[in-house]
C-alpha cells in the first residue's frame, strides 16, 4: 500500500479531473457495493439517470422510466430452456454481481419467475458446439424493479447476461440500481475473433482460460490459438509425440489441458479454432521430424524471429500421409468446423535449392513456388475436407485456384479481403488490428471497419466478409506482459465487431473503454497489475515513485523498431521497462482532451490548468528520483536521456501555462526553442516514445500566437 | 499507470526515505535487469559490498573475498546426481534468473563443471516422496567468478537455489552480481507448514500452486490443505461421489486436480497432509450421507461460521465402515506418510441429545462426551494405521489415552504443544501463526517460538517438537484477497521455522520483508496487486487518489471483530474496504521508525521530517477527494468517519513537528486535546483500525515536553 500513500498530494488533480466528468461516469457505474447482511434498501431509485457505459454498444437501446434496485433482495429465475451450460453462466453472472453490488452469494437459480428480480427466458439450447451460425441475440428489459432477459438460445443468454452486468450503477452512495432500458441486440459480424501465438512464447493454460473470460466479458467468440512455430510446438500429439518432445522445450498443452480449454471457451460461447501453420513456419515439427522438410536436416528449435526457410516438402507423398494423420488426430481433438493452417511467410528457399522439388515442378508444370504452395494448399484442403474441416488460411493462400470453401484471413493489407469475396472467398479481416503494434492507439484500430467502404463491394460480396480477428503475436509476450498488450485496446476492437459501423465516437470509445478496463480486472485480467508490478520490480520498491510519473508519459515502441534496436530473440528476457509500459496509456488521451479543453477556453477552463500545473509540476519534480534510481539500476542505463528529458517537458508545459495566462508574453525565441525540443523528444530512446508530445506543441503554439 | 502518473510529487519523500537507508538496501537487490543480447560484462565486481537481503535467514553464513558477474555469459552445470525433478528445479531456477539479471532463457545445464559459473553437485535423489525425514541441508559458496552449491539430496539443492537467487544484486547501474560468500545451511524444523482452508471458500488450483511457489521461496516445506469443512466438501470421492456433488455447490477439486496439486508441490520439495475434519465439523458430509450423522437429519450446506453441532456418529460400526473406505481412498491419493483428521470443536451436544449414543455411553463407562470423542479418535488412528497414516490432529485430540504415534497441532495455546510433548506425543505449533488475525503484525508472529523457554521440556520433549504451522482459516478470504492475508507475514513466519532461534532483529527483518515481498510478486504472488486492484473497484477509477492514502495508515480488524460486528457468513461478499487492506501494512514499522529516529535526533533528522510533514500534509489534502468519492459509494458510507478523521490526525502530527522545531511551543490544552482525538480514533470504523496512532502520540508527547 506504499503506492497510494503517495497518491494523496496530488488527489486535488483527480478530483477535479473527475468534476471535469470525464471519470465520474465511470466511477460511478463502478463503486463496488458493501452491504450488511440482510440490509435491504428501503430507497426507490425511480429518478436515477442512465448512465451508458456499455461495451461493446448494443445494437439497439432506448432508456425506459423507472429502475430496479440490486440490493440483498435481489433474485433470479430461469423459466425458459434450461441446461447446465446456462446454470453455470447464470451463476457466473450472480458471483460478479455479488461482487459489484453485495448481492449475497450462492443464491439459488428460481423456477417460478414471478416474484424473481430478474427474469431468463431461453427458447432453446442453440448449437451444441459453439458454431458461426449461433444466434446470439437477446433483448433485455428492465421497468420498475423487474428486468426479464430473453435469448433463443444459452449463448444469446450468455450475451445478455453480460449487458446486464454492465447496466449495474450506484445511486449515489444509496445503493445500486439497474435504469429502465429497453435493448435489443444481435452481432454486426459473425467472426469476433482473439488470436494469440503460443509458439513463440508459451502461454500457460490460465493465462488462455483468464483470457477467455475477458473475450466473454466483450461478447467475442472465436479464439484463435496459434499452436505451432519455428519456435516451438504447443500441443501433444500422441501420433507423433515426438513433435512436441523435441519442438517445445517441454512447453505445451496436454490434450487434457486443450480438452479443458475447449469446455471453458464453449462454456462462455466462444469457439475454439486451431492453427496449425504450414509449410513455413514449422521447423519446431521438422526437430523431431526432419523427412517432413525440404532440406536434409537436422533442426533444431528456432530461436530468432522472422521469415526461416524451413518449409514441408510438398512433392513427397509422405508429407500428406503424414499432414492426414496428424490433422484426424487434431480434428477429432478439436470440434470446431473450421482449421486453420497458415500458409503465410513461406519462402521458398528450401524449394528452389532442392533439384527433386525442381524436378517435380517441371514434370507437373508448376512454375513458380507460389504455385507450388497453392498445390500443397490444394491437397491440405481435400485432407481436411476428409476430416470434415473448413479449411482458414492467411491471405498468401489467396490464389486464382482457391478452392471457394477456404476462408480468408487477411493480415498483410485490407484489399486482400474485398480481393478473397470478390474471388468467392469468405475472409476475416486482421491488417488493421495487430496488438503487437504497440504504437498504435486503441481509436486506430476501433476506427478500421472490416467492411472498406473504397472498397466498394456488392451486397453479395459484403456478405462474405464474416468479420474480424485482433492478433497478438508472440515475439515479445509472457505471461506477465500479455494482459496489459490485449486488454483494454481489444475491448474497443470488439466493439466494432458487435456494434453497428455508425458507432464511432472516439471520446465515449475512450470514456467507456476507462470502465471496461476496471471490468476487465475484476474479472480476473492483469493489464493494470501487471505493469505495475514490473514497475515495482524495476524500482526495486514498493514505492515507484517518479519512475511511475515517467512511465506514465511512454509508450512502448512498434513491434518492428524493438526487434530491430534490441535483436530479440526467443531468448530475450522480457523485463525492460518497455515491457511495464501500455500501448495507447490513459495519459495520452487524457492530455489530449485537458488540452483541447484548455485552448477552446471551455467550462472546465480553471480545474484543466490546475490539472495541467500539477501534471508539469510532476515532471519536474520527478528528476532526483530518477537520477537515484538510475543510478542503481542497469535496466534503466539505456532510459537515462528520458530522465533528461521529462523535466524540460514539464518546464515547457509550465511556461506555456504562463505565457497563456497572459501575465506575461512569451519571449523570442521560447517558441522555437520548446518545438525544437519537442521534436529532439520525438526519437525512440530504450524502446520508448513519449505520448504528451502533440497536446504539448499545441499548448506552446497557442502561448506563442498569445498578445 | 495513471497511479504511477500521481506518484511524483512525493518522490522527494521516496528518494530521502530510501537515501535513509531503509530502502536503499532492497532496491539494490532488486533493481530488476536488462542486459541487451550478447552483451557481456566486462567490469569485475571484486569490490561488490554483500548486502544481506535472505530470507530465511541460514544457519551459518560468512562473507568470503572476491564475488562473481551474473551477465549474459552465465553458465549452469549439474555434475552429481541429476533427474529431471532436479533439472526442472534448475530451469526455473535459470528463468528466475533471466529476470532478475537478464541472463538469456533456455540456458542448457552443461554436464562439465570445468568452466560453468555456478557448479551444482547433488548426492543422491533423497526422499522420492518428500518425507519429514529429508535431508534439506546445502552449503552454497561463491569465490571470484565461480559458484559451488552442494546438497545430498535434490530438494536440498532446491533450498540453496533459493538462496542462490536471493544472492543476486546490482552492481551499481553496470550489473548484476552475487558477492562472495560461504554458506552451510540446515532447517532449525523439519516440519514447516502452511495451511489453507480450502473448506469455507473454495481457492482455484492455481491459487493453490501459486502458493506453493512462495512457501518453495521462502523453504516452507508443509502444505497442510484443509479439505472438508460444514461449510463445503472440496474433493473428488469416487466411492461416495455425493460428498462432493451435494456438498460443495460444485466447488471442488477433481481427483486430476489433486494429483496435479500433489505433482507440483513434491517438484518443490514441499509435502502434501490432507485434513478431512472429524468427528465434527462434518456437516457437508451428511447432506449427502445423513446415515453418518448423530442427529437424523436432512442437512444442508452450512452458511454460517463458528460451532456446529453436526457430528459424526461415533456409535455405529457403519460409520467406521465408512471411514475405512473413505480414507483407504484418500490414503492412496495422498502419499504422504501423515493424514490430518482435525478433532477440533466437536461439541457433543447431538450426542448428548441422541439416547441411543447415551445408552451406549453408558454401556461402555464412557462417562463424558470428551471421552467418546477419544474413543473415536482411537477408533479412526487404527483405521489410519491399517492404511499406513500417521494421525494428525488438533489439540482437542490430546486425552490421556492418546496412542503416541498421533501428532498434536496445538491452536487453543502454546502450552499444548508441551503438554503433548510431556505426555510423550509429537506437536505442531499453530496457536502464534493464525493469519486470520490480521490485527497482528509480522513481528509478533515472527518472535513466537515453537519452543518455549517458559515450558522447560527436557530435551527429549523438545525433540518431541515437529515445527510449527501458518493457518490460513477460509471464513473472510477470496482468491483475489487470500495471498494478502498470508504474505508476506508468512515470510516472516517461514524464518522462525527455518532459521536459528537467535534471528531475532525485528527491524532487521522488516528490511528483508520488504525485499522478499518483491520477490513473491515476481513469483506470481498477489499481495501487493490484489488490495490495489480492489482499491480501484472501490474508486471505480484506475486511479485511487485519496483513498490510496487512507488504505495505507489502516490495518483490517481482526477474525473475531469482523465476524460480529459484519455477521459474515459465506453468503456475505468479501468486497469491502476491509478486504483491500493489508495486515501489518508497511507505513505502521515506517512510521515508527521515521518518528524514532527524529526524537532521537538521529543522523536522518531532516530527512524524516520533511518525510513526515510530506507524509502529514498528504493526510489533509485527501480529505476532499475522500469526501467525493464517499458522495458516490455505497461501500464507502460505513467509513465515513475516518475520512474526518485522517485530516485530523494530519493537523496533529504537523502541530507536533511545528511545536517540536521549538519554533513556537504547543498552547496548553493543545496535547490533552491532541491525546484524546487520538484515544478516540483507536475505536474500530467500518471494520478498519489505524496503524499510525502510537506514533503520532510519541509526537504529541515529546511536543508538549519540549521547552
Amino acid at each position: 500500500m506504499r503506492v497510494s500513500f503517495l497518491l494523496g498530494s496530488r488527489n486535488g488533480v483527480a478530483q477535479s479531473a473527475r468534476a471535469a466528468g470525464r471519470f465520474v461516469t465511470w466511477a460511478i457505474a463502478l463503486s463496488a457495493a458493501f452491504l450488511m447482511t440482510n440490509a435491504v434498501l428501503a430507497q426507490s431509485c425511480s429518478n436515477v439517470p442512465f448512465v451508458n457505459t456499455l461495451m461493446p454498444q448494443p445494437a439497439q437501446l432506448a432508456t425506459a422510466p423507472g429502475c430496479m434496485n440490486v440490493d440483498s433482495a435481489f433474485s433470479v429465475a430461469s423459466v425458459g430452456y434450461r441446461d447446465t451450460r446456462l446454470d453455470a453462466a447464470t451463476d457466473r453472472m450472480l458471483e460478479r454481481l455479488s461482487q459489484i453490488a453485495g448481492v449475497p452469494r450462492h443464491l439459488p437459480i428460481l423456477k417460478d419467475g414471478s416474484s424473481a428480480s430478474l427474469v431468463i427466458r431461453v427458447k432453446a439450447e442453440g448449437d451444441a458446439v459453439p458454431s458461426l451460425d449461433e444466434d446470439e441475440s437477446y433483448t433485455l428489459t428492465v421497468t420498475n424493479d423487474h428486468a426479464t432477459l430473453e435469448a433463443n438460445t444459452v449463448v444469446g443468454a450468455m450475451r445478455g447476461m453480460q449487458t446486464f452486468l454492465q447496466l449495474v450503477q450506484a445511486n449515489g452512495a444509496t445503493g445500486f440500481v439497474v435504469p429502465g432500458v429497453d435493448i435489443h441486440d444481435k452481432p454486426r459480424f459473425r467472426w469476433r475473433g482473439l488470436m494469440i501465438d503460443s509458439g513463440r512464447h508459451f502461454e500457460p493454460v490460465s493465462v488462455i482460460e483468464r483470457t477467455l473470460d475477458g473475450m466473454a466479458a466483450v461478447k467475442m467468440n472465436v479464439f484463435h490459438w496459434h499452436l505451432t512455430e519455428d519456435q516451438g510446438f504447443r500441443i501433444e500429439s500422441r501420433v507423433f509425440p515426438k513433435l512436441q518432445e523435441m519442438g517445445s522445450n517441454g512447453e505445451y498443452y496436454t490434450q487434457a489441458q486443450v480438452k479443458e480449454v475447449i469446455q471453458y471457451a464453449a462454456d462462455r460461447g466462444i469457439r475454439v479454432v486451431p492453427e496449425f501453420d504450414m509449410p513455413g513456419h514449422t521447423t519446431s515439427w521438422l526437430v523431431g521430424y526432419p523427412e517432413l522438410g525440404s532440406a536434409p536436416g537436422p533442426y533444431e528449435i528456432q530461436r530468432t524471429f522472422g521469415v526461416h526457410d524451413a518449409a514441408f516438402d510438398p512433392t513427397r507423398e509422405s508429407t500428406y500421409k503424414f499432414i492426414d494423420e496428424f490433422v484426424g488426430e487434431m480434428a477429432a481433438l478439436f470440434p470446431d468446423a473450421y482449421m486453420h493452417v497458415g500458409g503465410d511467410e513461406s519462402n521458398g528457399k528450401q524449394w528452389k535449392a532442392n533439384p527433386r522439388i525442381q524436378e517435380f515442378m517441371k514434370e507437373h508444370h508448376i512454375a513458380t513456388t507460389q504455385a507450388l504452395q497453392t498445390y500443397f494448399s490444394q491437397r491440405v484442403e481435400k485432407i481436411l475436407e476428409k476430416h470434415h474441416k473448413h479449411m482458414v488460411g492467411w491471405d498468401e493462400v489467396l490464389q486464382p485456384n482457391l478452392p471457394k470453401d477456404v476462408v480468408v484471413q487477411s493480415w498483410r493489407g485490407t484489399h486482400y479481403l474485398a480481393d478473397a469475396a470478390r474471388q468467392g472467398n469468405q475472409g476475416i479481416l486482421s491488417a488493421p488490428y495487430y496488438l503487437d503494434q504497440l504504437d498504435q492507439p486503441a481509436a486506430q484500430m476501433y476506427l478500421a471497419d472490416p467492411i472498406s467502404a473504397k472498397e466498394q463491394l456488392t451486397p453479395e460480396q459484403v456478405n462474405l466478409v464474416l468479420g474480424g480477428e485482433a492478433c497478438m503475436w508472440g515475439e515479445h509476450i509472457v505471461p506477465r506482459t500479455i494482459d496489459s498488450r490485449i486488454w483494454p485496446r481489444a475491448a474497443a476492437i470488439a466493439e466494432r465487431f458487435w456494434s453497428p459501423a455508425s458507432v464511432t465516437d472516439v471520446n465515449d470509445m475512450y470514456r467507456r473503454l476507462a470502465v471496461m478496463s476496471l471490468r476487465l480486472e475484476a474479472a480476473g485480467l492483469t493489464h493494470i497489475s501487471g505493469p505495475e508490478a514490473g514497475l515495482r520490480q524495476l524500482a526495486g520498491s514498493e514505492n515507484v515513485g517518479a519512475l511511475g510519473t515517467l512511465a506514465a508519459t511512454l509508450e512502448p515502441v512498434g513491434f518492428g523498431v524493438r526487434y530491430r534496436e534490441q535483436h530479440t530473440t526467443q531468448l530475450t528476457p522480457m523485463d525492460h521497462l518497455i515491457d511495464s509500459l501500455r500501448p495507447d496509456p490513459p495519459l495520452r488521451h487524457e492530455l489530449e482532451l485537458m488540452v483541447d479543453e484548455l485552448l477552446a477556453d471551455a467550462p472546465h477552463y480553471e480545474k484543466n490548468r490546475s490539472q495541467l500545473t500539477a501534471l508539469f509540476q510532476s515532471w519536474v519534480a520527478a528528476q532526483p528520483g530518477l537520477d537515484e534510481m538510475a543510478s542503481r539500476s542497469p535496466l534503466l542505463s539505456d532510459t537515462r536521456p528520458r530522465i533528461e528529458q521529462l523535466p524540460e517537458l514539464g518546464h515547457i508545459g509550465l511556461d506555456a501555462l504562463l505565457y497563456l495566462s497572459s501575465q506575461r508574453a512569451a519571449p523570442s525565441g521560447w517558441a522555437a526553442s520548446s518545438t525544437q525540443t519537442l521534436e529532439n523528444d520525438k526519437k525512440h530512446v530504450g524502446l520508448t516514445d513519449f505520448v504528451v508530445l502533440d497536446p504539448l506543441q499545441k499548448l506552446v503554439n497557442a502561448a506563442a500566437a498569445t498578445h
